[in-house]
C-alpha cells in the first residue's frame, strides 16, 4: 500500500491544479508548462522484478475465482473447506454444472452421443491404421481420454478420440525411429512414451498458465499446415485404397507418389479401389444430403458405419479377401489394457519422445482449442484455454498409461456433436461407453471389414480441413502472412511435418521483426482549424507548421534493430528540407511524437542523443511528444532528460507545436 | 503520376469540405462524421509490389547525389561525362575533397601518419602472432587494405589495419579447422580465403545497401562482446608473456587456465614475464602522463616502438635468447606478395570459410562503423554506412590477393590519429608508405625482439575495450539488455566468440520478440477540462467517462501471438466493469485507440471481430479511434469495417466518446 502513495498524492495535487485553474485561469504556457510536468513526474512504472513477480503471480497462482456465484463480498471470511470445494470445482466442471443436469438434457445428449459413437468407431479405426497401429488402440483412445474430459473440460461440444493430423504426426516422426513393420512392440512403447510427454507438456502448459505458447502457430500457418496435412493423409490413403502392400515410411508427395507409381506397376488390386471408391462417392452423397437438408444431418453421421457394416458383409459374403481385398483381420476386444509398464524414460529414444511429445502437444492442443472456441462462440460462452489444456494433459496421461495414443479435440467429429444437438460433455461420456460396448461384443465382426472402407472414411473426413476461402482471405488482406501459410503448406507436402511447421513459425517470427524493426517514420501536419495532427501520407489535407516538422516513429520499439537509420532519416529529412526550400522559413523545430514507441533501449536513447546533439549544432529544437510511461522513465533513467532539459517534453503534439512558435516563452531558447 | 490522382483529388475534397465548413459552420456531428469519412476513404497504401519495388529502388540502385555542389536545378540536363564523374565521385571520395587539399593539412596529416605508424608497426606484429601468424603478414595488412581505404572511404581519423577482435576470431575459428603450427600454408591459404569472403560480404552489402544487417548487434551485445574479447585476447597472450612452448587452440578461460597451469608446473621462463611486465608498466605510465597533458599525446603513441627497441636491443646485447626468452626469428622483408593463387574455393573448407568470414565481416565492419561514427559525430560529419561497407569490402577484397588478412578501423589507433591532428586520409598513406618503408629496411633488425614485448604492447591496448562504465549504465536503464550484455561476455568467456554473438543475438532478438507482441492494454481517462485522454496508470489525475471505457493496445503489433490475449483481457475487463459497479452507469462502449498498432494480420482482424460479436451480444458499442493508415486499410481488405459499419470508426478518441455518448444522432444505435 505504501507504494501507491506517493500516486494518491500525485492524483491530489493534479485535483488541485485543476481547482485552481478553474478559479483563476492562468496564462496558456503555465498550464502547457504544467502538463508536461505531469509527464516528468508521474510515478515510476512497475520494474522489472515488480514486473517479473507479477507475471508469477497472475500466471502460476491460481487466479480467485471470478465466477458470479462465488464473488460474493464475504469470499476473504471463506472457511477452508469451501475454498477447497471452490479449488475442486475448478479443476472438475462438472462439479459447478453436473448440479443442474436434467433429464431432458440428459435426452439430447444420449442422441448426440450415439451418433458421435456410429461417426467414431470407423474414423478411430482408420485413424489408427494412419498412426500404424493396430485397430483396436484408436478404439481405447475414445474410451479413457472421452471420459476424463468429460469432468475436467469447459468446452460442451469438444469430441475427444485420436484425430487425423495427430495421428500423421505420430506415425511420420515415430516411424523415423522404429519401424513398426519390423518392431511393433517397440512401435507401440514409444508411442505411449510419447503420449505420457505430450500429456504432461500440455498438463504443465495448463499449471503454469503458458497458453499463450499455442498462439505461436498464427492462424495462417495453421491453414496452411491443416491444408498440407490433409493432402499428406490423403496420399497415404492411397495404401490402402490400392490394396498396395510395399509402402514408404516417408510421408512428402515426391516420396509417396513414387511408391504409389512403382506399386500400379508390379501389384496392385482394383477390387480395393473400386469398393473404396464406391462407399466414398456413398459418403460424400449423404454429406451432400445433410447438408441440403438440415434435419437429416445423421445421415452423414451414420453414413461411415452404414458403409462399415454393408462393405463387410460384401466381403464375409463373396469371399472378396482371397481376391486380393485386404482386410482387417486381427482385431483384439475387450476393454482398454493397461500399459504403464509400457513407458520407456530411459532408452534410446526418450529425448526423441520429449520432442515429438511436445510437437504433439502443441498441435493437439491448437486444434482442440481452435474447434472449441469456435463453438463455444457459437453459443457465446468462454472457453478457458488454461483448464482445457489441463484437461487435455490429464486425460492423454491417463490415456498413455491405458493404451491410447495422443487424444484430442476433433473438427469433424465436434460438428456433429453440435448438430446432433450435445448439451453437456456428457455425451462424450455415452460415446465412450458405446466404443465400449463395442469393444466388448462387436470386434470379431470386423474381422472381415475392408481397409479401403476405413481409408474412404478418412479421405472423406479431409475435406473439412482444406479451408481454400480462408487462404484466399488470408491472401487480400496480407501477402506475407499468406507466405507463412504457403510455407507451411509445402513444407509439409514436400517436405516433412516439422519442416512445415518450422517454415510457418520463422516466417511468422521473421514477418514480426521485421514488422517491430522497420525504420519508418510519418510526417505529421495539422488538421486544419483542429488542434489534431495526422500522418500526411494517410491525411492529404493537413497542412504544415511552418518552421516546424512534426515527426512520428511508425514503429512500437525505438531500439538497437532500428535506432540508426530512424535516427539518419530524422536528420535526413531535416537537411533536405532545410536546403531544398531557401524560400521558406527554415526549419526550428522538430517534434518527435512519441506516443506509438511502446519500448525503448539504450540504443534508442543514444540515437535521441546524437539527434538531439545534430539538431542543437544547426540551432534546431528538438521537443518529445507524449512519451509513455514506461519510455519517459527509461528516458529519465537513461540520463536524457538531464541533457536535453525537462522543458522540451511535452504531453501533446499540440503543446509542443506551440512550444516550438514561442521558444523564448516555453524556455526554449537554451534548448 | 497518374497514381497520385486520386490523393490530390482527396486533398482538394477536403479542401474544399474546409472551406464550406468556414463558411457555414455545420452541426458538430456532421463535422465529426466528416472526418471519419477521411479514415475510411483515404487512398489505399503502398501495396506488397510497390513496397517491393520502393525497397529494391532505395536500396540498390544508387540515390542522387545529394551534396549541395550537385543538386541544381538543371541536374536532368547533366551529360553522361557529368554523371560519370558524380558517380566515380562518389564511389572515390578522394576525388571530391582531394581538390581543396592543401600544403597546411598535409603537414598535419604527416605527423599523425608517422605517429600512427610507430604505433602501428608494433601492434600490427603483435595482432598478427594473435592470428596465428608470422609477423610481416601483420605488417602486410597495414600496407594495402590503409592505401585503398584512402581512396573510398568517408571517415577522416579512421586508422586501417588489423585489429585483436578480428585476429583473434580469425585465429579461434580457422584453428578448429586447420592447425596452424602443423600445416601454416594451408591455414595461410585459408587466412586469406575468409578475408576474401570477409571483403565480398562486406562489399556486397555496401552495394545493396544493406548496411541495416550490421544494427542487429545490439548496443549492449557490443558492450558484452567486446569486453570478453579483450579478456580472451589478454589471457592467450599469457603464452608470450610466460615464455610457454606448448598451448592450447581452444579460447575459453578454462581451456586456457588449465594450459596455464600445467605449463606452470612444466616448462616457462620467468625470463620472458619480467620483460614483458616492465615494459607494460612503462608504456602505462606513458599512457597515464599522455592522459594528465594533452600536450604529450605522442608519448603513449610512440612508447610501443621505443619498448620493441630498447627490448630489442637488450635481448641482443645479452643473448637473453639463449636464457628462454622467446623471440621473433624469421621475419621476411620485401613488399607484400601475390596471394591469388592461394585463395581456394573448391577445397572441403569453402563452406566454413565463407561463414567465417561473414562473421568477420560483420564484426569488423561494426567495430569500424562504431568507432568511425563517434569520431565522425565529434567533427560533426556524416559517416555514410554504405560507402563505408563498399571501401572496407574493396580493401579486403585487394588485401586477400596481396597477403592480407581481415583489416578493419582500430578503436586505439583511431583515437591516436585523431589526437595527432589528423585532416584527412592521407596520414592512412603515410602511415602505409612508413610500413612499406619498414618492410624494406627494419625487418632484419627485428629479429631479436622478445615476443613478450609483442604481448604487452597488445595487453596495453586492451583496457580500451572494457566499458565498465557502459556496463552499469546498460544496467540501470535496461535489466534484459543487460542481460544479452551479460550473455555475450560470459559466452565468449565461458565458450567461444561464437557462441557469445549467437547469445547476444538471441537475447536481443528474444527481448524485441517479447515487446512486440506483450499482450498488454492501457485504460485512457480524459485529462479533466480537455479533449486529451491519457494512460490512467501513468497521470492517476485522469477522470473516467462514465459508460464508456477507452482502452489503447500497449503494442505495435495485433497479430497472431497476442491476438486471443488482447482480445480476452479487453472482454474480461468489460464482464468485470460491469459486474462490479452495479451502481454506476453500465458500460455502453468500447473505444479501441488503435493509434500505436503499426501493423495488424489476419488473426488481429479475427479477433476485432470475436471482440465486436461478443460486445454487441451484450449491447455494447465496439468503436476505433485513430487506426493508421496500413491498419485501415487490412481492416477494409479483411472485410472488417463491412462486418462493423464504417459509423465505428473514428478520427480521434475525442470523437469516438462524443459519438458513444449519444449514440443515436451518430448512428451508433445499429453498432
Amino acid at each position: 500500500m505504501t507504494s501507491l502513495t506517493p500516486v494518491v498524492h500525485h492524483a491530489l495535487s493534479i485535483e488541485r491544479h485543476n481547482v485552481e485553474q478553474q478559479q483563476s485561469p492562468e496564462p496558456e504556457f503555465h498550464v502547457t508548462n504544467q502538463r508536461a510536468n505531469w509527464v516528468l513526474n508521474s510515478s515510476d512504472p512497475p520494474g522489472f522484478s515488480q514486473q517479473i513477480f507479477g507475471l508469477i503471480k497472475k500466471n502460476i497462482l491460481p487466479p480467485r475465482n471470478n465466477t458470479p456465484s462465488s464473488s460474493s463480498s464475504s469470499q476473504k471470511e471463506q472457511p477452508p473447506s469451501a475454498r477447497l470445494i471452490a479449488v475442486l470445482r475448478s479443476v472438475f466442471p462438472v462439479l459447478s454444472w453436473g448440479r443442474n443436469y436434467k433429464a431432458s438434457k440428459f435426452k439430447n445428449d444420449l442422441i448426440a452421443g450415439l451418433t458421435l459413437a456410429s461417426l467414431s468407431i470407423p474414423q478411430s479405426i482408420g485413424y489408427a491404421a494412419l498412426a500404424n497401429l493396430d485397430p483396436q488402440y484408436g478404439l481405447y483412445g475414445s474410451v479413457v481420454p472421452p471420459l476424463i474430459y468429460s469432468v475436467m473440460g469447459t468446452s460442451q461440444e469438444l469430441a475427444i478420440g485420436p484425430v487425423a493430423v495427430v495421428s500423421l504426426l505420430i506415425s511420420s516422426m515415430i516411424s523415423k525411429l522404429v519401424d513398426p513393420m519390423a518392431d511393433p512392440v517397440s512401435y507401440r512403447k514409444l508411442v505411449f512414451t510419447v503420449t505420457f510427454f505430450a500429456g504432461s507438456f500440455q498438463a504443465l502448459l495448463g499449471l503454469l498458465r503458458l497458453g499463450f505458447l499455442i498462439e505461436f502457430l498464427s492462424h495462417a500457418a495453421i491453414v496452411g499446415f491443416m491444408a498440407g496435412a490433409a493432402i499428406v493423409i490423403g496420399l497415404q490413403q492411397l495404401k490402402s485404397l490400392l490394396g498396395i502392400s510395399h509402402f514408404t515410411t516417408k510421408t512428402d508427395v515426391i516420396s509417396v507418389l513414387g511408391a504409389v507409381a512403382k506399386s500400379l506397376h508390379t501389384s496392385w488390386y482394383p477390387l480395393n479401389f473400386v469398393l473404396g471408391c464406391s462407399f466414398l462417392i456413398f459418403i460424400l452423397i449423404t454429406r451432400f444430403i445433410g447438408k441440403r437438408n438440415k434435419k437429416l444431418f445423421w445421415l452423414p453421421a451414420i453414413s461411415p458405419v452404414i458403409s462399415v457394416i454393408l462393405s463387410t458383409l460384401i466381403v464375409y459374403l463373396t469371399r472378396a479377401d482371397d481376391h486380393g481385398v485386404k482386410i482387417i483381420k486381427h482385431f483384439k476386444g475387450g476393454l482398454n489394457p493397461s500399459s504403464v509398464n509400457q513407458l520407456e524414460f530411459n532408452g534410446p529414444y526418450v529425448g526423441h519422445a520429449a520432442k515429438i511429445g511436445f510437437i504433439c502437444a502443441i498441435i493437439a492442443l491448437t486444434e482442440a482449442v481452435a474447434v472449441g472456441r469456435s463453438f463455444a462462440s457459437i453459443k457465446g460462452y468462454n472457453l478457458d484455454g488454461n483448464k482445457e489444456m489441463l484437461a487435455m494433459g490429464f486425460m492423454n496421461i491417463a490415456g498413455s498409461m491405458s493404451s491410447c495414443y495422443v487424444a484430442t479435440g476433433s473438427f469433424s467429429r465436434t460438428a456433429v456433436n453440435y448438430s446432433a444437438g450435445c448439451e453437456s460433455t456428457v455425451s462424450n461420456i455415452v460415446m465412450a461407453i458405446t466404443v465400449i460396448i463395442s469393444l466388448q461384443l462387436l470386434t470379431k465382426l470386423l474381422y472381415y471389414t475392408p481397409l479401403a472402407i476405413l481409408a474412404s472414411i478418412i479421405l472423406s473426413a479431409l475435406p473439412g480441413l482444406i479451408d481454400y476461402n480462408e487462404a484466399y482471405h488470408i491472401w487480400k488482406v496480407d501477402k506475407l502472412d499468406f507466405l507463412a501459410c504457403a510455407g507451411a503448406f509445402f513444407g509439409v507436402l514436400f517436405a516433412s511435418v516439422e519442416i512445415g511447421l518450422l517454415i510457418a513459425v520463422s516466417i511468422s517470427f521473421g514477418r514480426l521483426i521485421l514488422n517491430s524493426i522497420k525504420p519508418g517514420i510519418e510526417e505529421l501536419g495539422r488538421l486544419p482549424g483542429t488542434d489534431i495532427f495526422c500522418d500526411k501520407a494517410q491525411y492529404p489535407g493537413v497542412v504544415d507548421v511552418s518552421g516546424v516538422r512534426i515527426i512520428r516513429l511508425n514503429s512500437g520499439s525505438f531500439c538497437f534493430a532500428n535506432a540508426n537509420p530512424i535516427k539518419e532519416r530524422i536528420t535526413r529529412c531535416v537537411t533536405k528540407e532545410n536546403e531544398k526550400e531557401e524560400t521558406k522559413k527554415p526549419i526550428n523545430g522538430i517534434i518527435l511524437d512519441m506516443s506509438s514507441v511502446v519500448s525503448i533501449d539504450s540504443s534508442g536513447i543514444l540515437a535521441l542523443e546524437e539527434i538531439h546533439t545534430k539538431l542543437y549544432s544547426r540551432n534546431i529544437h528538438l521537443a518529445i511528444a507524449n512519451p509513455r510511461w514506461k519510455v519517459i522513465h527509461k528516458l529519465k533513467v537513461g540520463g536524457f532528460i538531464g541533457k536535453i532539459g525537462s522543458h522540451c517534453i511535452f504531453l501533446t503534439v499540440n503543446e509542443a507545436v506551440d512550444a516550438c512558435l514561442n521558444p523564448i516563452s516555453f524556455g526554449l531558447g537554451n534548448c
